[in-house]
Parts: C-alpha cells; sequence; structure tokens
C-alpha cells in the first residue's frame, strides 16, 4: 500500500464509522500533513482518491466535505459485451435521437448538450458581432488546413490542465470532435479492421465504424473505473486490434472517470501491444474538482495518442470547433482533414479563440461546473425518488450525463415510444451499444434548469418504467 | 440540322467574313426571329451556340456582341489520359498549395479564392454582428443534421436558375462543397473501385479518391465541351466504374462548360449503364451571361445526380458552406454526413440564408460576374502578350480561373520552384491529374483585382516559361 494510499484508508475508516459525518469538513490537507507525518502532494492524492471513490468532494474556497452516504444508490453494473468483434447497426435509433435534437415540442431529457443559457457564455455573441471590425479581418477566407494559430495556441494552453505538454503545431482544429474522431479512425484502420471499445460508448463513434466498415469489439467496462484493462489485454491477445478507443474522463454515457493509475497502465499496455489510443476528452474540461483529471495522452511519450477534442460540451456545439493531437500520425490525419472538409469555417475558430484568451472560457467553466455538480445531486435525487426501486445510477465527477440502469424488465425504446405521448424523450441506452445491449439502460441530461416542470418530467419517466415493471410482473404471474 | 443550328451556322458565316465586326452589336433577338423567320427560343438557342462558341457574348441590357477574333490565341490540347484506373499520388504539391494558401509573403496567382475584397459582400459582416440579436437565436446549439431550414430553402430558390426544382428536403448543407463531394464518393463506393474523371480534374476531389483508395479513370476531356463521352463510353463498356465525377460547368482548371446537349447526353449515358453521376457546380453561378448554365442534375428524372456546389466560390471560402442535392441516395449521404462532422456550423448558415434572402447575393454576383469578365480579357491579354508563343489558353464564360498550356520544355513544377524567389507562386497543371500529366499546363486566378503590380507579376512568370524554353533549345542545340 502506498503512503496515500494509507493516508486514504485512515479517513475513509473515519467517514464509514460516522466520525466525520454527511457535510462535516474534513480537515484541511495542512493539518493531515501534520497529522499523519505526509507531504502535501500526499495528502492530496489521498483526497483526491477520496473524491474519486464519491466519499467527498471540493467546494470551492471552502475545502472537502464528506458526503451523504450513497448507500441507497445502487451502481450500474459491469459491462458484459459479446466476445468478439461485431458490425454496429442502430443508425436508425441515432438520427431518431438526432432528429428530435431541435424538435422543440419534445422535452429531451436525454440529449447531449450542455446549457446554453448562462450569462458567461454571453461575451461570445459580442465577440462574434466584433470580429469583422479587426483591421487584418480575414474571416471569409479559407483558414489554414490545421486551423487558425490564435485558437492552436489555446488550445495547447488549455491542455496544460490535463497534463498535456502540446505545441500549437502539434493540433488540428477540426469541425467538430466528431470530425476528430472520424479522422483518427480513417487515419489507423482499413474497412474489416477491428477496433476495441469500452462499453457502452458514444453513438458517434460507433457509427463512424459502421460507416468505415470496422468491426468494434466491446470490452467489459466498470461503471467507475472504467475499460477494464484485464478483458481488453486478452483482447488484445485474441484479436488483431488497430486501435482503442476510450472516453475515460467523464464517460459518455456512465460518467466514470478512469483513475490516474489506470489509465497508466491503459498505456502501457498499449505500448506493449503496439496498438494506438483513440482518447476522447470532449468532456475533460467540465470537473467538478480542481485540477482536472490528466488525459492518457499526458503519458504518452512516443506519439500513439490521438487525443480528440473541442468546445461542443463547453462552449458551444453549433461552432463545430473541435480538435485532434494526432501524435505521430500528423501527416496522416492533415491529409484525412483535407479531403474531408478542407479547413473549417473560419469565424467560430477565431471567436473561440478570443473567448478563451480573454479568460471568458475559465470563467464560464467555474460557473457551469459548480451549476452541473449542484445539478447532479438534484437529478440523482429524483431518479432515486421516482423510477423502480433497485435502479443503478451513475456519479460523475463531472459534465452533465447521467446514466440509470433500470430494471431488465424495462425496455428504454418501448419506453421512449410511450414518453412520446407525453412529450418526452431519453436517451436509449441500446444507442451506446454496438450489439444492441443496455435495452435497460437510459441517458439524462441534467444540464438543464432544473424547474419544477422538469422534476415532473422525471417523475413521469419513473412512473411509465414503473407501470412496465408492473406489467412485465403480471405478465410472469400468469 | 436544326432550326437554331441553322440560324446559329447563318450568324457565325457572316462574323466570319467580317460583316460583324469586332464589338459590333449583332441583330437583336427579334430583329433575328424577323428576318429568318423563327420563334423567339430558336433564336436564343443560336445565340447561346455562338455564346458557348465563345464568338459573341452578351452584355447585361445592351445586347449581344461579337468578340475579339481568337485567332491568334491556341486553345489547349484535348487530354490523353492513360486508359486505366489509377491510384492518385501528389498529395505533397496539393499541401504545399495549400500551405501557401494563406502565406501573405507570396503572391499567389493560382490559388482558386474568388475577390473577398468587392462592396458588394459587406452586407455579409452586418448581417453576422446581428444574426444574435435576432429574438429566437439558436446560433451555437447543434443545428439539424442536414442544415438550417432558413439556408436550405433560399438553395433551393437558387437552384431555379440551373433549372433544377429542388424541395429543401432534397438539400443537405455540407461544411464546404468539399464534404458534399467526399460524401458523396464515400456513399458510392468502396475502397478499390474505379471512379471516371474528366481530366485535368479538380485535386482536390483526386485526393478523397486517394483517401478512400478509389481508383481514378481519366477521361480525355475536350477544353471547349468537356468529358468526352465517345471515350467514356468506351470506358463504362471496359471498366466496372461505380461513379462519373465531372464538373461541367465553368470547369476547374480549363474553363470549359459542356453544351447543354452534351450534358443531357452525358445523364442519357450514366443512365444506360446504370451508373450515378457526382456533378461539381461549384463555379455555375458565377456565368458571365444570364441566364447561367443548366447542370446535369436538372435532366435528372431518377435521382442518379449528386450534385454539389456551395457558396466558397462566391460568397467565400471561409464560411464553409457548402450544399449537397444527393437525389436517391439520400439516406446514406445523410449518414455519411453524420459521421463526418455531424451538423454544420450553425453561424455561417444563418449568415448566408440571409444574405442570399435579402437579395446581396444577386447583387453581388452581378457586380462580381462584371468584374471577372472584364478581368478575363485583360489576364488573356497579358498570358498572350508575356507567355512563350503557342502558349495554349483557355477562354472561359464564368468564373476566374485561366488554364494556360505551355510549350511541352516548361516544367511548371519546377517553374514554381523558380517563381518562389521572386515571391510568386502558380498552380502547376500536375496538381490536376492522376497521372501526373499536365506538367507544361498552369491554372491562373483573374479575380484578383488587377493591378500594374499584377501585370509585372504576370509578366515574370512568361519570362521564366520562356528561359526555360531557351535552355530546353540550347539543350536540344548541343
Ligand atoms: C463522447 C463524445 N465524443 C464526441 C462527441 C461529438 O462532439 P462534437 O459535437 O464536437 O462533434 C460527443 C457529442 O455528443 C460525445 O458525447
Ligand atoms: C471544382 C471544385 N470543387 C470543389 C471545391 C471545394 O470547395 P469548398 O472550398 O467549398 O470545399 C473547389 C475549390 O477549389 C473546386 O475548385
Amino acid at each position: 500500500m502506498t503512503r496515500y494510499e494509507k493516508v486514504a484508508t485512515v479517513l475513509r475508516e473515519r467517514i464509514e464509522r460516522g466520525i466525520y459525518r454527511v457535510d462535516d469538513r474534513l480537515p484541511s490537507i495542512r493539518a493531515v500533513c501534520k497529522e499523519m507525518e505526509v507531504s502535501i502532494s500526499t495528502a492530496q492524492e489521498a483526497y483526491r482518491q477520496l473524491m474519486d471513490a464519491a466519499l467527498i468532494e471540493s467546494r470551492p474556497k471552502s475545502g472537502y466535505f464528506v458526503l451523504p452516504s450513497r448507500v441507497p444508490t445502487v451502481l450500474p453494473s459491469v459491462s458484459r459485451p459479446a466476445q468478439r468483434p461485431l458490425d454496429i447497426s442502430q443508425w436508425d435509433q441515432v438520427l431518431e435521437l438526432i432528429a428530435t435534437q431541435r424538435d422543440d415540442s419534445r422535452l429531451l431529457l436525454g440529449r447531449g448538450v450542455p446549457n446554453l443559457d448562462y450569462e458567461t457564455l454571453k461575451p461570445l455573441s459580442k465577440i462574434l458581432a466584433g470580429l469583422h471590425r479587426s483591421s487584418d479581418f480575414n474571416g471569409f477566407n479559407y483558414d489554414k488546413l490545421n486551423g487558425s494559430p490564435e485558437l492552436r495556441q489555446q488550445v495547447a494552453k488549455l491542455a496544460v490542465a490535463s497534463n498535456c505538454l502540446l505545441h500549437p503545431d502539434d493540433i488540428l482544429i477540426t469541425t467538430g470532435c466528431q470530425e476528430a474522431l472520424a479522422i483518427s479512425l480513417r487515419t489507423l484502420t482499413q474497412p474489416g479492421d477491428v477496433v476495441a471499445v469500452d462499453s457502452p460508448s458514444f453513438y458517434g463513434t460507433m457509427q463512424i465504424l459502421k460507416a468505415n466498415g470496422l468491426k468494434a469489439l466491446e470490452i467489459p467496462t466498470d461503471p467507475q473505473t472504467g475499460i477494464s484493462l484485464e478483458a481488453l489485454e486478452l483482447a488484445l491477445e485474441q484479436w488483431p486490434i488497430r486501435a482503442i478507443q476510450v472516453t475515460p474522463t467523464f464517460n459518455n454515457p456512465l460518467g466514470y472517470t478512469m483513475p490516474e493509475a489506470r489509465k497508466r497502465a491503459l498505456f502501457q499496455l498499449a505500448q506493449r501491444f503496439d496498438v494506438a489510443i483513440i482518447e476522447d476528452d470532449i468532456y475533460g474540461d467540465l470537473a467538478f474538482t480542481q485540477p482536472r483529471p490528466c488525459t492518457i495522452k499526458s503519458f504518452d511519450d512516443d506519439g500513439r495518442v490521438l487525443l480528440c477534442s473541442g468546445f461542443s460540451k463547453t462552449v458551444g456545439p453549433g461552432l463545430r470547433v473541435g480538435w485532434l493531437a494526432p501524435g505521430r500520425y500528423r501527416d496522416q490525419a492533415l491529409h484525412m482533414k483535407y479531403v474531408s472538409t478542407g479547413a473549417s469555417a473560419t469565424l467560430p475558430q477565431l471567436a473561440v479563440a478570443e473567448f478563451v484568451a480573454k479568460g471568458y472560457y475559465e470563467r464560464h467553466l467555474r460557473y457551469a461546473n459548480r451549476q452541473y455538480q449542484r445539478q447532479r445531486d438534484i437529478m440523482i435525487s429524483w431518479v432515486q425518488r421516482y423510477f423502480p426501486e433497485g435502479s443503478g445510477i451513475s456519479y460523475p465527477q463531472g459534465s452533465f450525463l447521467l446514466w440509470v440502469e433500470l430494471p431488465a424488465a424495462v425496455d428504454c425504446v418501448r419506453l421512449n415510444e410511450r414518453l412520446a405521448q407525453k412529450k418526452l424523450h431519453v436517451a436509449p441506452g441500446s444507442l451506446f451499444s454496438a450489439s444492441g445491449k443496455f435495452r435497460q439502460c437510459l441517458r439524462l441530461n441534467y444540464a438543464f434548469t432544473l424547474t419544477p416542470a422538469m422534476e415532473d418530467a422525471v417523475r413521469s419517466v419513473g412512473e411509465l418504467a414503473m407501470k412496465m415493471v408492473e406489467e412485465a410482473n403480471q405478465h410472469a404471474a400468469y
């Protein structure tokens, strides 16, 4: 047991025995150092462990606090996907989800969109309105193929927070993170190739696999620590895997963050089998505690990690500003970028660059993350109250997506059909699997302002789900 | 001979005999009807024939005029490409061209960018600055996957000018025309498939073929009437061609427009062999005479034409607003669009929609096309004056790109290297071929405001080319 693990264990025991109780403030880092005779970094690491385990949380400028006991909350179970490469289906379901994305007549409880109403986003409009006034305005001409230098510089600066040292030239601006993922996969693979993925997994990536004739090997994934390294290792021995695609930080949909040590171990595994990693970090900046988690890319000493990210979940998806740090695959990625869309749109890049450079981005993150953290707890309490007993609920430490595992009797595609009558919509779990698993799961969004109407909506989903459980029970009883 | 061909022949003979001389105004349509006892549409068609043949031109509100005798101008020769499917190379050269695209230290005589300084574009900045003030502003959210309804409606309206009746739902907004082309090719083909292309051909399309492992079958192409239907028919009999990709209107780089009858015949040929056509119409609205030429799509009665276009060559390439009318391939194209970039950026779409809806687009076209027509003639006169004798020069009826065929001794890649010292750059012809042909050709842009400095630049290119001819002669003499 390392030193920080020892410290964490001592603190954990005190919490479990009720020495520190819910909402109590824990001793400060400094106090722990003194009491246990450890360094500041050891104490910090111990606290981080406890935060990862969702036992405590840090509140800005106040310290560390014990979280409510989560005993009544069951976590979703570890996925046990099919153990062979599969073709992807589900496009119809994805299309339905996307098509309803801008459908104002339905309340889209499962959408993947951040809150765009916060005041801290307002400066962006001003920036956009003012752009053409700059003396060297060139916003209607082709931008550089790898993106505007102003923006790449800001991205490089931001990446430091995730422990990544990137040069602006290591970065390629893309049209959304989706293009970064598509470029990465097309850079690394040929049709028929096998790609290992965490499971459940973002449907957008799955559809890229489908469109490119790639097969997904879904690896069992723990809802707290992420992709199983043990299962992945076995898979790497057994199958000709060309790339590993993961979303290790504030995973969509499961919400977990792989602990740093497991991120490092994943990198080492990839290195041992000489496989590339596509790391999707689109939610990485939406951390409820600082510093934000590191990326796998931060361990990348030989350029095998293609880091995909962007500003869709922070500043706004309609800007379509994503980015890719393609490591050693830069030349091929640049070619793929050219044939995909040429340069990306100039104006959104310039606007985001200015938004970040002037400090608005950080300010907005601070505000949004505080809101999301509070709203996570509210949404969880609603689900606990209104959903069938025994439902598993994720406990994300960042972002705005909640994953709920309902009793097996509930088929969320059918649930969604019934919800249509109430003008409601959730993201059914089967969207997130190549093999159509997770039908009893669904994704909820808590970026919305959580009004009483929202609570009613969540209650309606829960009630309908309960009804489906009852129906199944009655059916079984006959 | 049809009636209008007869009329055209009579008029042509009068021009050749000097009855109508250069800059003379021809009899009006009405006068011709009366004299030759034909209908208005027959007379119009005859005049159109003469315009296609570059014998006359129409000047807005003034009538039809005899063009300068083009006897001293030699047209580029018909291409005779390799008669088998080829893999694409030339990425390095393309990358160099793109990389220099925003290099302010060099004068890029060969770039593919319209003039962005015209006053008639100014309203676009105002529109962009004002967008966020609209009450239902949603510019930071994901747009609909197939594009903003406002823009699709405007595109459908504009398409009428090319004889296309499109419903807004037939249209898919893309991130530049490049994405429309990429989606089309990926919708129709599998790696290893053969695609028939006109030759020379836009390098962006060639690179899509390369990235997708497709083979290009370059079809001989006439510098006045476009892809040879006879050669294409033979090719269709001989090879398993999956798609025909052409730019039939104001072709880049050759400048020709396929006569309407040949467009129709091309469509019928595709129908007979049950092959799809990818029609690139990105320059179609830049017509020097009205109405603009029709598209092949306008003959499409069974949805086999995928029409690719956009606003890069008219409003501004940095907006990345393209569009695709995918015909019967709509569903697959939508899937490809989703995996490529998701929805396209919202703001540029809204801005272009308003620019068109308010009539600014048409006003801008009228102005820009008048400028380009004048500048074409100036640029041609410079090339005739300064380039080696016997150089072939294209005679475009629209757009802003000139194609020059130099004596065989001139290798334009080497020419470009020498031009670098003078901070000049042309687009070498070999960019436009899978087989690296057209090394003695180059593309010039006359969208620039043609200042004395520009004339100096063109003179420098010509002088260097002459020097290369002389060097070759001397070499041959020894
Ligand atoms: C994990 C993940 N990656 C990528 C994306 C796509 O991001 P963008 O909208 O920037 O293309 C999403 C959006 O839902 C996502 O959840
Ligand atoms: C014939 C042709 N098609 C397509 C394109 C690409 O257009 P966009 O910039 O809209 O992607 C170009 C640009 O050079 C072109 O010349």
